[in-house]
C-alpha cells in the first residue's frame, strides 16, 4: 500500500458531548436502555458475585479468606460492569444500585496495594510475577478501572474510586517512562482510559504517559507468552511496527481498535501529522478491506482477529461482540477528529447490528461471537468464563446518547437519528436545546427543532447516512439544498427559536453486494434497509434449507412493520415477480436468535436474470 | 437461441377498456392531453394542409386540380391526425373541429376509386403501378385509414369513413386471399387495423384476412424495391421467415413492432400456440438484448431499425419516436394476452421516456429520433417531410387512458397509475368505479378508492412496476401481505363501496447497469427514479463539457420537485459526500431539449470507489 497524506489541516477537532446532555426518548432505543438498566445490569452484577470476580477483591484486600478465582483480566468485567451502571445511573438515579457500587467499591478500594499496584490476580496469587508478562493485562485491567472510575465520579460526584485510579496510574508512571522500565502492554486499553482520565482531572502526565506507551510499541521492547508465539507473535498485540508506521490493521481485533481510539485521542491533543496519517491508512485498510457488512471485524478464531485482506468467512466468522464496539469507539473518536460523517457511518452500523445482535431482546444472555451465517448451533447464552463483551455491552448501550451530536466551534454536528431532546454547548459556550422526533430505522424521515438560547448564526451538519442516496430538506418548511460536504449536509444560518429542520432520506431496500476480492460473498447478495442489515432465519423460512435460497435482483420486497415481534421489526419478505416460488422472509441482523434456533443468513445466493437493465 | 415453449395455458386474453370510460384528472397528463388537443391536433393539421397531404384527396376525387405531393405514405398521417382528433374529442366534443374533419373526411370519400381502391399517390400519379410494388404503403396507408374510421366512428357515431374502409378491404379481399393473390405489404399495420375493423363490425372476414396477410410472410412472396436492396432484403420489413418461425426481431423497428402487435391481435382470436411461442421468443430477444433504457428500440440509422444484438450505441441512437409508440401498442397487446404486468411495465417506460420524449413541452416540435446522448446538435423541429412520428404522437397520446385499466373475467388489473375516474366493466359485464389518486410519477403513494355496484367478489390486480423492488398495501386501512402473481398484487375480495387500496411503492434513485454485452454503455450508469429515466443536459451543467463528468455509486443525490421548472420536475442534484466536486444536475430524459440547446447525456462514466460494499 503507497503511504498517502491525507492529513486534513487544521484537524477540525470537535467535542464529544456528555451523554446525560441527551435524553433518549426513541421508540427503538430507549425500551432498549430501559432493559439494560433492569436486566443487564443485575444479570452482570449477579454473575460477577456468582463467578468470585468480586469477592476476589475483598480477598485482596484482606477482607476475607480465599484464593483467586477466574483469569488473570478478570477484574476488568466487575469495572466495566461498574461504568455501564454509572451511565445508567446517569440516566435514572437508583439509590439501591449506587448503594451496591459503593459496596463493591470499597472493596476495589481495599484491594489496591500500598503503593498504587491494582490486580487482583496476582497480588492473590503469584506477587513476585507482577509485570513479568506484558500479556497478563494488567494495564488492560487499570484502564477498565479508570474508565469505570471517571463514569462514576461523573455520575455520583463521588471521587473514591477515581482516587483509586489516580494512585494506580501515578504507580504506574514512577515503574514506566522515559528513563525508566520500557512497557508494551500486550492488550491495549490503558492508553485511551489515561486520555480519559487526562480530560477529567486534567492532569498532564496521564496523557503523556498514554503517549509513551503508544510510541513503546514496535521496538521490540514487548516480553511475554503472546510474542514467543510464532504464529501470533508481536503483531497479535500491534507490536510488530511503532505506531506511526501502521500500514494494516493486524492481530487481535479489539486490541488493534483500542489502540487506533487511543491514538485517535492523543492526535486530539498533540495534533502529530505522523499519527494522522497512520490512522488515515490503517482505517482504510480496515473498513475497505476488512470488515464484515454487520460493521463486524476479525474474521478468525484462532487469534480473535484478523488474517488476510479480504478473508470475511460468514459461517466461521468470529466478529467478536467486543470488537464491534471497539470499533464504534474508534470511529466515534475519528469523527471528532477528523469531522466527516463516514466515521458515524460506522457507529452507526455497530449500534444497530455488529454491537447490538452481541445482547438478546431480553437483555440476559450474549453473543460473544457474530457469524453472519449458522446452520443453527450458534446460541446466546448468559456469561462466559472470559466475560469480556457482555460487560462491554453493559458500558456501551447507555452511553450512546453521546455519539448522537457532537460540539464544534462553528455550531454542532447531527451523527445519529433518534428521538429524543438534547443541550449541546459549542463554540464559546453558547446552547442550543435539540428537540429530534423520528422513526428511525424504520423510517427515513427526521424531524429537529432548534431552540437556541437567542437568535444567532451557527453551523448545523445533519450527517448523510452512507446508505442513503436520495434525500431532502425542508428548514421551516422552505426546500433548502445543501450538498454533502465531508458526509454532512450543512447548514449554516441565523437560527431563531423553533426552527424545524425537516430531513427525508429515501430509505429502499438495497441489495448490496460485496466486492469481487471477498471470495465467501461471490455471487451474494445481502438485503439492507436504511441502517440495518437483514438475515433469514429458519423459523421464518422452515421450508428452505440452510443455503437453499436464492434471490434475484428483480424481486419485489413487501415491506412490513410488525410492532408486535422481537420488539418492534420492520420485515421483509422477498418474492419472485411470478407465482410459485416460496417468498423469503427476512428480519433485521440483530435480532436473529430471539425465537426458536435454527440456521441464520446474511448473505444469499443470487440468481442471475437475463434482464438486460440492473437496478 | 433454443426454442422454449412458454404457452401460459389457457391464456388468459383479458380485455382493453375504450380509453373513453377513463377520466384523466392526473397533475402530470392532464395538462399534457390539453396542449395535445389545442396545440398539436392544430399543428398538425395545418401542416397536413400546408403539405398538400389534405389537398391530395380532393385532387384525387378531382375535386380540385393538381398533381400529387410528397411521398406515397403521406395519406396515412392524415389518418393519424384524424385518429387523434377523434380520442381529442371523445376526451371534449368539440363542433368546430368535428366540423372540420366532416369536411376532410368527404374528401377522403370523394378520393376513393369506385372499386374500393384508396391511396392518392397512383390513384394521381401511376395507376397502371396499382400493387406492383409491395413496399409502397398501399395497405399501410389503408391499416390508418380503418384506424381513423374507427376512432371517429367510436368517437362520434358516424359511418362515412368507416364505410370507405369497409369498402377498402372488400377491395383487398377481392384481390388477395386463398386462391387468389399473394401479397406481402411492405410496412405492416394493415394487420392490426384489420382486428380492429372485425371488432367494431364482427365481420369475421377482416381478422381471417389479417390472418392470412400474416401468413404470407416469409415464403418468397415479397416483391418491390426493398426485397432488391442487398443490405435491407427481406428481413428489412420481416418478410425473411414464418411469422410462427419467428426467432429474432430484424429490420425496420416500427414495422417489426406492428407486426407483432397484429399477431398478438390474431392470437387473442385464434389461440394460436404457435404464435405465442413466436412471440414469446421475439418478445425476449427485443428486450433482453436490443432495448435502450428509454424505451427505444431500432438503433441504426441505415435501416431506422435492428442490427445486431447488445448494440445500442447512445450517440447514434435511431430510437425513432414511432417505435417507441408501436412497442407500447404491442406491449399493451401482450399485456392483454398474457395478463402479465411485465408488458405493461414497457407500456409505461414509453410513456415516460422513449414515446414522451418525441414531442417538446410546447406541443408542437417534434423529434423523430431519440438519441440517449447528444453534442448539441440534436433539436426537435416542427415537421418532417416523412412525419410519421407527430401524427403517431397526435394519436398514441391522447389514447393512453385505455391503457391504465384492463378488464378480466375475474376482475379487473390496474396497469398504470395515474389521476382520475374510470369505469371498468369485468366478468359478466359487472361495473366498478375506480378513483385513482396519486401524484405518479414523482411520488410512489397510489390510493384507489372501489366503488363496486354492489358488494361483491372479485380479483384487483396492482401492477408492481418492475422498477420498484420494496413496497407495502393496506386496504380500509388493514396491511395486506399480497405478493405478486406475474407483476401483479393480486387481492380477491369480497368489496364494498368506498373501500380504500393504499399502495406505497419504495421510489428511490437507482442507479442502473447495463449487462456488460452492452459495450456502449460499459462503465457507465444511468440515473432512474420511478418510471423515470434521467438525463443531464449543458443548460444545467454548463461547467462541464460532454462526457466530462462522472459518478460513484456513493454519491448523494438531493431530491427537489420543482413546480415551474419545465412543467413541473423532480430534479436529482448529485454530488460526492466530500466538498468540492461540481454537483451535477438531472432532469427527466423526455423534458430535455426544452430550454436552451446544448449536449445531453443519460449514460454518465461511473467512477470506481474503493467501498468493500456496493449499494
Amino acid at each position: 500500500m503507497n503511504r498517502v497524506t491525507a492529513v486534513v489541516t487544521p484537524l477540525p477537532r470537535w467535542k464529544s458531548i456528555p451523554f446525560t446532555s441527551v435524553e433518549i426518548k426513541d421508540a427503538f432505543w430507549r425500551p432498549r436502555l430501559e432493559v439494560l438498566k433492569n436486566v443487564t445490569v443485575r444479570t452482570c452484577l449477579d454473575q460477577c458475585e456468582a463467578t468470585g470476580r468480586i469477592t476476589n477483591f475483598a480477598k485482596a484486600g484482606g477482607l476475607m479468606e480465599g484464593e483467586h478465582e477466574g483469569m488473570y483480566y478478570n477484574d476488568s468485567d466487575l469495572y466495566k460492569v461498574i461504568e455501564g451502571a454509572a451511565y445508567a445511573l446517569m440516566l435514572e438515579r437508583d439509590p439501591s444500585l449506587e448503594a451496591e457500587l459503593d459496596r463493591i467499591i470499597a472493596l476495589i478500594h481495599a484491594a489496591q496495594e500500598p503503593d498504587g499496584y491494582l490486580t487482583t490476580y496476582y497480588t492473590l496469587r503469584t506477587e513476585e510475577l507482577k509485570w513479568s508478562d506484558m500479556e497478563k493485562h494488567e494495564m488492560y485491567n487499570g484502564g477498565h478501572l479508570i474508565e469505570a472510575a471517571v463514569a462514576y465520579y461523573e455520575s455520583t460526584g463521588k471521587r473514591v474510586l477515581l482516587d483509586v485510579a489516580c494512585r494506580m496510574v501515578d504507580h504506574y508512571d514512577s515503574l514506566f517512562g522515559p528513563g525508566k522500565r520500557h512497557w508494551v502492554e500486550g492488550h491495549e486499553e490503558i492508553e485511551l482510559a489515561l486520555v480519559k482520565l487526562y480530560r477529567v482531572t486534567q492532569e498532564e502526565r496521564y496523557w503523556k504517559l498514554a503517549l509513551w506507551l503508544l510510541e513503546e510499541r514496535g521496538h521490540g521492547h514487548g516480553v511475554g507468552v503472546i510474542w514467543d508465539k510464532p504464529d501470533w507473535g508481536p503483531a497479535y498485540c500491534q507490536d510488530d511496527v511503532p505506531v506511526r508506521d501502521i500500514e494494516k490493521v493486524t492481530g487481535h481485533a479489539v486490541r488493534a481498535m483500542y489502540l487506533y481510539t487511543a491514538m485517535a485521542d492523543v492526535v486530539h491533543a498533540s495534533g502529530d501529522p505522523a499519527y494522522v496519517d497512520a490512522l488515515h491508512r490503517v482505517w482504510s485498510h480496515t473498513v475497505e478491506r476488512n470488515l464484515y457488512l454487520t460493521g463486524g471485524i476479525g474474521p478468525s478464531v484462532h487469534n480473535e482477529g484478523f488474517t488476510h485482506d479480504y478473508d470475511l468467512p460468514n459461517e466461521s466468522a468470529y466478529c467478536e461482540t467486543c470488537a464491534a464496539i471497539a470499533m464504534a469507539f474508534w470511529n466515534n473518536r475519528m469523527n471528532l477528529l477528523f469531522g466527516d460523517a463516514k466515521y458515524a457511518d460506522l457507529v452507526e452500523r455497530e449500534l444497530y447490528n455488529g454491537a447490538l445482535s452481541g445482547i438478546s431482546l431480553s437483555g440476559d444472555t450474549f453473543f460473544y461471537v457474530n457469524p453472519l451465517a449458522s446452520k443453527g448451533g450458534h446460541h446466546r447464552v448468559e456469561w462466559f468464563h472470559t466475560s469480556c463483551c457482555p460487560t462491554n455491552l453493559v458500558r456501551f448501550l447507555p452511553s450512546i446518547g453521546q455519539y448522537t451530536y457532537a460540539s464544534t466551534n462553528d455550531g454542532i454536528a447531527v451523527n445519529q437519528y433518534m428521538s429524543g431532546d438534547a443541550v449541546i454547548s459549542y463554540g464559546e459556550g453558547q446552547q442550543v436545546r435539540l428537540q429530534q422526533t423520528t422513526n428511525y430505522p424504520w423510517q427515513g424521515s427526521i424531524a429537529i427543532t432548534v431552540e437556541p438560547e437567542r437568535e444567532e448564526e451557527f453551523v448545523i451538519r445533519l450527517r448523510l447516512p452512507d446508505w442513503c442516496r436520495g434525500y431532502s430538506l425542508r428548514i421551516g418548511g422552505e426546500k433548502v439544498l445543501a450538498l454533502p460536504v465531508r458526509g454532512y449536509l450543512e447548514v449554516n444560518r441565523k437560527w431563531t427559536a423553533g426552527e424545524v429542520i425537516e430531513l427525508v432520506l429515501d430509505m429502499p431496500v438495497e441489495l448490496v453486494r460485496a466486492r469481487y476480492e471477498v471470495e465467501a460473498n461471490r455471487g451474494r447478495v445481502a438485503l439492507q434497509r436504511g441502517p440495518i442489515v437483514y438475515c433469514m432465519e429458519e423459523v421464518d423460512n422452515s421450508n428452505l434449507a440452510f443455503d437453499e435460497s436464492a434471490i434475484t435482483d428483480r424481486d419485489s420486497i413487501y415491506i412490513d412493520h410488525e410492532p408486535e415481534l422481537l420488539g418492534g421489526i420492520t420485515v421483509l419478505t422477498v418474492s419472485g415477480r411470478e407465482a410459485g416460488a416460496t417468498p423469503l422472509r427476512f428480519i433485521p441482523y440483530y435480532a436473529w436468535d430471539n425465537r426458536d434456533p435454527g440456521y441464520m443468513q446474511v448473505w444469499i445466493r443470487e440468481q442471475e436474470t437475463t434482464h438486460l437493465y440492473r437496478y
